[in-house]
């Protein structure tokens, strides 16, 4: 057993392909024998969530998971109830498309104080839980880096997305692990192990020297520092054996004849994940 | 009692007059009432370090700290005896400039296992320390924004410099918090009292949205995210009342006349820390 990756779990997630609509990236993944996709909820709002669920049931493919609820911070109470009821739609997406995970990206603070925000965070799970297990739907709290504390997540830590799992205590929620925001963390395995038997998602890509945008530079896996194999292996012996998303934004990338794209992110899982 | 900040603490840290030399640097803070400085070892190396301590002692300005030494992980033993044999130069320095502090920026991992790098941090530190308690000069460990892991520092979070001042033992050893590398963390008030009675320097900018530049990316306090002032009375009631440094990488500060530079940062401090 040399423990490398079984390249069936490639889910292609859908930002890596930007440039392709949601039937492009099916017809895609069919050509490029990849089995799994994560789908972003613009891209179903393209084309409206019964076609999008019509296209993917005839296409056989699975869906790893739907990117992405959250973004619960929010000034006033108005607004919150606002951003849950978004969050609820996303939940009906997720099951139409029959995925079990909705990812969390958790939202910015709309001011200084950022542990209140970490609170409205907390409350806006809580209230689409009942909703989440009506419709069999997980909620995957994704910790996002530290440099997108201002404008994508007050979650910025392995840590904290497992306290915050534990302070709802629900089974429903568990966690996702992106090698791009968690690597650098010096508790990172500790947290790993924290989070045995709720890890809802795995996602790679690779962390470039030197980082020239925050938002798009991320790289093909092998590119960059990240020990993907050593994360990907502690994902593992604390019980997730699911899909692993292959997520990177990066104009390169984009720019690229979709199907090259899909074979270079074929060849790089296989080295380097 | 308003709780406002005390002017006097504002201590220029080169870096944010990078145009300036030493001597420059030194004028100008006598010029705009400035009563402290800190110096970044290039600027001593241009000048020489006689020449650059005859200067301090003649303007009787105090001096907050020297950056910086660290930068400890290298393949090699031999490479890192050299950046041990560097860091005592670096301790000379600061006691020649007579200042207590030397700012330890840790450094970037050469390979993809973090935990031994931090491992060659913790080496490198207890290796200087003797020298360090002979010249009477205390190691600032800065946590350095995750961001940096790649390139800078390996040590990323105030818990992980609390664990390794922790580990080290000694009085001699304390930590640096610069807002702007801690600020997103949600348990930096619990490491800040962690900290308590071994903060050994205070540093201050903000984080203005977006961040276009992860290295250039600081702005003047006040026109960011970033709420300087609850997280200065944290250090404060954790016992440090010494200068508060403002470090400031930004073109757009480089580029103006130093005068207007530092009138600038003494109102924003005044206002905003």
């Amino acid at each position: 057993m040399s423990g490398a990756v079984d390249v069936k779990r490639l889910s292609l997630n859908q930002i890596t392909t930007e440039n392709w609509s949601l039937p492009e990236a099916i017809e895609g993944c069919l050509r490029q024998e990849i089995e799994t996709i994560s789908i972003w909820r613009h891209k179903i709002a393209d084309i409206g969530l019964k076609e999008s669920s019509r296209l993917i049931r005839e296409s056989a493919l699975n869906v790893s998971s739907v990117c992405r609820g959250g973004m619960f911070p929010a000034l006033s109470q108005s607004e919150r109830n606002e951003r849950i009821e978004d969050n609820k739609r996303a939940v009906e997406e997720a099951a139409e498309l029959g995925t079990e995970v909705l990812v969390l990206v958790c939202g910015p603070s709309p001011h200084k104080d950022l542990s209140e925000s970490r609170k409205w965070v907390q409350e806006g799970i809580e209230a689409i839980l009942p909703f989440a297990q009506q419709h069999g739907v997980k909620l995957g709290i994704e910790p996002l880096h530290p440099m997108f504390a201002a404008d994508r997540s007050v979650i910025t830590t392995l840590a904290e997305a497992n306290d915050l799992k534990g302070r709802i205590g629900s089974e429903q929620v568990g966690v996702i692990v992106d090698v791009f925001h968690v690597w650098w963390d010096p508790y990172l395995y500790e947290e790993i192990d924290r989070a045995n038997g709720n890890i809802l998602g795995f996602h790679v890509s690779d962390w470039k020297v030197p980082i020239t945008d925050l938002f798009m530079g991320r790289s093909l896996m092998g590119e960059g520092v990240i020990d993907i194999p050593r994360i990907r292996k502690a994902v593992e012996q604390n019980g997730y054996h699911g899909p692993i998303e292959v997520e990177i934004m990066n104009k390169e990338l984009w720019k690229m004849p979709g199907d090259e794209n899909l074979a270079l992110i074929k060849k790089a899982f296989a080295q380097h994940v």
